[in-house]
């Protein structure tokens, strides 16, 4: 129903000449004036969806968070971190604390990217704690990865290892910024997406906007300790179905050029390790193919809470 | 205790050579690679504090609502709109109904001025209707309107009257955007603050920022009818106190040199009736001159929920 209505709001948003990038993609590029673009993302976190205060679940970390998911947007678009918003909606008791909490976590993250706090605005009501983050960030003329450049005989390159982030590693994002500007100074990258619903959802959101079909060599995707531990938990799902669908791994899903992919997973930038787990094929949708050779469509799972 | 977070925030974010204004003001001005500067504010409305949905309060009104708040902020920078993004939070019950009638009543708001919807963030949970909207405009190098530059002598303008909003006009606000780039074409405007929470309580705002005492002819400052309405529906306030104290009006509050603020209300742009009310004298806070010439301090009253 949702996604519905993103589609149903996407078909009538206005095209405009300034957008070199449409809604729809990781984030918005804005033609401006001259040089390079402006690159805008926002994210909104509800406590109660995208985290519980409490126990381990510091302001800090919430703050912390509110600010990665949107850097790791900005990644996703090749863009470097320039500015941010942050609005919040506070709970009226205890307001301040949680405020300063948040900016405990938030302001060290934008310090660490280069990135500086231009405004925000505070509320307080009778609900729980809302956080509205917009991340401005900057790419020269015509360079943002988009998710619909992949081409068939492209590779599929991911950052890192996926799976069972909802153990903790949710609230800790590392995004990807600093990576994607050294892939960026040394590759052509063909589509990015970063993985925040889940491996296999966010490349069948690739592969739909490219117009291609994913195909999935099951034995090469990187499962995250994460992943073992929650299957180890006993809770019926596989390892490697955590890696494809928890989501909020917050690493970044390439395609590239062949060549590239595999000059780029034999000297990665510092940091990160990226594996080539499938290419792309003519066609539509997700294919997982198995050791033997034997394929069989794939299931695109993850975390469907929000839209565009 | 906000107003304290506040100060408290703002003391601790960097100052940033990429901000020509920093944190503080109506909006932040960027200072984009070349060309014309990059303004971006952000607005946050929660159900219960700034609408109550039901009723005359269509989901459209509110939409409206949340992108014109900003688009006052722009006005209040003496910006031109450029691009928005929409972050949601919608009760999970009805939410795509909801999210497209929000819809119905900002898009049309953005196409008048100009602006393109950039993207968003479209969220669900259990709680009530948040909406965040961050609005980007552009204004040429130095040529930002601060609220820190009202200097002994300037004369006190507003655009039009104030007073009574809750009746309704609260949530038709019409940003004066237009009026605001036809007066940067003609005047230096020394000082400007959109009356988001009350007359008073906003040229206090203005007054603290710029080291400068306001006088106010209490003669002189415009009531709206709905200020009137709101007197005789017997609660005890007088229409001029409506008037300087309830807020969300919208209307622009400006600083300019005498020989300006006259001409501006000899001549004003179309659709607005500019006053002077009052004007700027060395010291600090507010004092109101009664028509006898007598003074007595006046203590800023207003809207306190939100920061920044």
């Amino acid at each position: 129903m949702e996604s519905q209505f993103v589609d149903w709001l996407l078909a009538r948003l206005p095209r405009d000449p300034r957008l070199e990038v449409p809604p729809g993609d990781d984030a918005a590029v804005l033609r401006p004036p001259a040089g390079r673009r402006t690159v805008v993302t926002v994210d909104l976190l509800t406590e109660g969806v995208d985290f519980l205060l409490g126990g381990d679940t510091t302001p800090a970390r919430v703050g912390h968070k509110a600010l990665a998911v949107n850097l790791s947007d900005l990644a996703a678009m090749g863009a470097r971190p320039e500015a941010a918003v942050v609005a919040v909606a506070l709970p009226r008791e205890g307001a301040a604390a949680l405020g300063k909490g948040i900016h405990a976590g938030l302001a060290p993250l934008a310090a660490r990217f280069g990135m500086t706090i231009a405004g925000g605005d505070t509320n307080t009501w009778d609900g729980p704690l809302v956080i509205s983050v917009t991340a401005i960030g900057s790419v020269p003329p015509g360079a943002a990865w988009r998710r619909d450049g992949a081409r068939p005989g492209d590779l599929l390159v991911v950052t890192g290892p996926c799976g069972g982030s909802l153990l903790g590693r949710h609230l800790d994002v590392e995004p990807r910024c600093h990576e994607a500007l050294a892939i960026a100074a040394r590759f052509v990258v063909r589509a990015a997406i970063d993985i925040s619903d889940g491996l296999s959802l966010d490349l069948a959101r690739m592969m739909r906007a490219s117009g291609t079909r994913g195909l999935v060599d099951l034995a090469r995707v990187p499962i995250h300790p994460d992943a073992e531990r929650r299957s180890r938990l006993a809770d019926g799902v596989s390892p490697l179905e955590h890696a494809l669908g928890d989501g909020e791994d917050f690493e970044l899903l390439l395609a590239l050029a062949e060549a590239d992919a595999r000059a780029l997973v034999a000297d990665p930038p510092a940091g990160i390790a990226p594996v080539i787990f499938g290419e792309v094929v003519a066609g539509t949708g997700l294919v997982a193919r198995h050791a033997d050779g034997s394929t069989h469509p794939l299931q695109p799972r993850g975390w469907l809470h929000d839209g565009a």
